[in-house]
């Protein structure tokens, strides 16, 4: 695992440490190379003997499995010297391999991503793209956000169910760990602790355009605000689609096209009752909630889970499972 | 002061414990009648010295002005029998006489306003109705999601700088005082900390049909949806407008409508940066914040205010002030 | 299992529902019998397929172990009339039977508890009194603070390695979730959060009696003083027992001692660190540091717990596999 | 002012904006140097029309009042060549004129005050050397868990109503604002959010030598032990005293002692209930409460004050009325 200190790389330490058919065999981090997990981490104390090592020597210690938990351009620049590349399984928790066209990426993320290599990589959303990731040796984790929006809305869209009718109003809220364990004065406790804050608004947030690179073949475009909580881990949207004709009835056939897409899924839960974020957190569940206004041609979708989770290193393991054979709630029921 | 030991009661009493022309002379509680106040409320000791008491008392005993802090139904019952209901100024901070339309007052709350009575209400938006509470004797003061959508919208709406393309979609959040003092299930804190949750969405909050009330006159309809924040007092209001065309400059012209509209007002700021709930804390201060986003043909607002304050006594003050013809920041300026 | 839905009941719920030996066939609720206990506690859907009932049909419905999650005074009144009480296996969260001698719990809860059976009742601190607890077939689950203070202590009194020159102060902060689920003033988000404050010092907790009760054989005394912590679940307790003399290579003999003490228990772990409540969050491990400070003759002792696992719920599930003869740690791993 | 952008430098900030007596003529920050108050800090939009500057140009810039809010050592720095320094008032909220014996100082923060200079400074806790700070025209202001100690304990030691059997046990827990303004890892939200914490126990805190420093005199000794609290501000001290003899009268004895030495100070205010961190949140006040067991012979005495306020940013200005021979209050009353 390459990054292990932040927190989607504390996630997977997290799961793999009680996972049954994983062993931790190298684990990263610039910063405390060297020094034991357990030391920096005292969570861990008793669950993993091992010293943290550098990316250098991370390249030089062949492994089955390859999880990058890092941030944006460091996935390309890890793998574009990894020497094991043509026999290790993949599975980035960056954004680099997000996006099946490089030009959307340079655009968004302002930086190269080699083709060739970007084109092995099969989108890890698991549920929707179960199929492609079981035969994939290279899978790109979904942002958290983007995983919130699209679950609810993509079986709807594709099937035709909802045709929006102009730009669909997606607003969110996301806890803190969603802006990473690095210090910034945006998530010190007092900053933090009694606000609320929109921030990259409309097109500027980063997941806004891989949202919409997964809906834009349904014709759907996004406005988007991101929030900050005042809670640890956790994301809700609230995805508003306005609709030519919004009857009643409307809600018992959405939550019956997502009971059938998502069939025997154990991690993805339509529920009647309206989705808080505290039921999701701590699991790598994800729950939505349907309610249609007739009067405003509205549907409304309400679509929780936890961004570490679901969001991130859950879906990551669950991706594994997936390409591994294995069951796929592997190590993934119950609180994490 | 009808109703001293709620939140809005509280608030009432913060302010007014320090407003260099007011002298509290009665303060009702009925749980706790017959104690001192800054027995019940120590947060007031050496402020107040003054027993709580019952309702009978308080019609027992003329006042100038009235303030009523009580849920919705209780103002009316109160005034039902109030011997100086011809002589006295009246605040309600309930939401009995908020709607001109008695029929639409009681297919929301469920019961019957008396109409003579609630034709002499003005309603206490401050800014908007400045002029007509100047000579009012009865004043009801809006609801909190209320005015943080109105203050905004309002202007925008009256002068057509807005013309809505369909409903607008309001997604607002809320601090837990908002659900008021009396401990609930909903209220606990282990139910609340680390939780975010949508509640009454659509038609279902009271508030929608309060809002509605006032911009139906403009032709908009709303898509409502409230959230429950783990903070104790603050709301954000998202507002997104589609309008048939967006141009980026839409923003500068909202700003400059904003302030001509509000200007010489002390607290309502339009500002430029994005709106946190934490700057409003506190304070009776109204903020908002506008983005263009010509794709979507999206007008989004973040408009901000402290429930308790802005959206509850503060204002309550802020009407007593125009009403009694004093300056009208007295005992309002800077924290509460 | 008897008090479903207060939040020991919950914690037996999410515990039991993974336990690979534990099949639940009975829950009470008062307030909610009759519905099933995914739709009152949304978070076990799918986990359990059962109708919440009342008491008197727990009575009628025999069960190999019966958990008893209820309030004082609760536990005697249920098992006054249980039918099966010569076969059923008991494991009581309540206080009455935690006392040896029942006029202690008379003169500390204001009842009597029936001599008879509280003879049978073996004191549930799993480490200490793992022999009797194995032998046992009646469980008195001790408290919450008690055991935060019993484990670190009673090794170090046993040995005599701890001889108090004087009362230990023991200053204690838990979670909120100690408090009960009941909706209280005290437990309100608006009251709690931004706070911190103590309740009942000195000799006013119930608990401090329990632990006295324990510790009195090694003529220790407490100076007790419980806080209310603005955060969900946990407990920390610093004890400070000033002794004649505190050289500083006590630290380390008092690691050792606890090490002896607690070999082979995966849920007792002293360390090295200053221990942190976040640390045992959602476990059922009790974690404890030790400074010795030769100046003032203090060794001050730092233990964190989490409330509902080790200090109630987790506990109890670890008594029963000691009962049944089962691994110790069987559903107790990681987090819960 | 030097150090505006520090949450000392913002409490200083809130209160001189709204004071009567004062105008801020210069405010510096190191790294926002050049940018309008109002742009760094949005809460002081129409409250300052002022640019932050340089240290350097703080020392062009002559004024009536110097306030140095800043971290130990940079005190001494910049009033080394200060050329104002004869006929400028200082009052200094760092560490680094807080000891009379410049050895002391130098022992806990390891680096030389010069001691010509630490003469001339008078230690401002306010109610205690009232008479020496009008007279000083160098002040410098007490450590927060200091102020919270020092208030109640230094009137009880000095009149031999308290005297000490043992080292006294200071329990504090203070609010996250006490780590100051500059992101680390220990005031991550995600770190803090659910967690409470001990940190630097026994005689690792420097504001243990502070207070020892002023109770040493009195022949107190302390066993300390700070927490981090999962608040923004506030601090809650608890304060074990045993002695010979703790007969129950002593509780009105010491409220008595308060009450004489505290008479007509509006700050400073012993209270019957149990203290609470809320109670002087967001104000200037210091409240005590104590409870006496005569069991275990101890004095138990909270005490409660807002580290930013009281603890420091209230404080300072509290002296700054003192020595200008304002009225104490100016500025200081109600929330701030």
């Amino acid at each position: 695992m390459v990054g292990a200190t932040g927190y989607t790389g504390q996630g997977l330490l997290r799961i793999l440490g009680r996972h049954p058919r994983v062993r931790l065999a190298v684990a990263t981090s610039v910063r405390e190379a060297g020094r034991p997990v357990a030391e920096v981490l005292p969570e861990f104390d008793g669950l993993y003997d091992l010293r943290l090592c550098s990316l250098d020597e991370a390249k030089r210690r062949p492994v089955d499995v390859l999880f990058l938990a890092v941030g944006h351009g460091e996935a390309i620049s890890f793998l574009s010297d990894y020497p094991y590349l043509s026999k290790t399984r993949v599975i980035d928790l960056s954004a680099d391999f997000r996006f099946r066209d490089p030009a959307v990426y340079q655009s968004v993320y302002g930086k190269a991503v080699p083709a060739g290599l970007n084109r092995k990589f099969v989108y890890g959303l698991t549920e929707v793209f179960r199929k492609q990731i079981r035969r994939a040796r290279f899978v790109s984790n979904p942002g958290c956000y983007v995983t919130s929006v699209l679950l609810p809305l993509y079986p709807l869209l594709a099937r035709r169910l909802l045709r929006p009718d102009g730009a669909i109003v997606v607003t969110s809220a996301s806890g803190v760990s969603g802006a990473g364990a690095t210090p910034k004065s945006e998530t010190h406790f007092c900053e933090v602790a009694g606000d609320y804050s929109p921030y990259k608004p409309l097109r500027e947030h980063r997941h806004l355009h891989e949202i919409e690179a997964y809906l834009s073949r349904f014709g759907a475009k996004l406005v988007f605000t991101p929030h900050l909580l005042p809670i640890k881990h956790g994301i809700l949207s609230d995805i508003a689609v306005r609709v030519k004709d919004a009857p009643k009835l409307l809600e018992e056939k959405i939550m019956s096209a997502w009971r059938n897409a998502y069939r025997g899924c154990a991690f993805v839960k339509p529920v009647a009752h309206l989705v808080r974020v505290a039921e999701t957190a701590g699991t790598n569940l994800a729950k939505f909630a349907v309610r249609v206004d007739p009067e405003t041609r509205t549907v409304l979708i309400f679509s929780a889970l936890d961004n570490l989770l679901k969001g991130a290193s859950g879906q990551a393991v669950q991706n594994l499972n997936v390409m591994m054979g294995w069951p796929e709630e592997t190590g993934l029921l119950g609180r994490i």
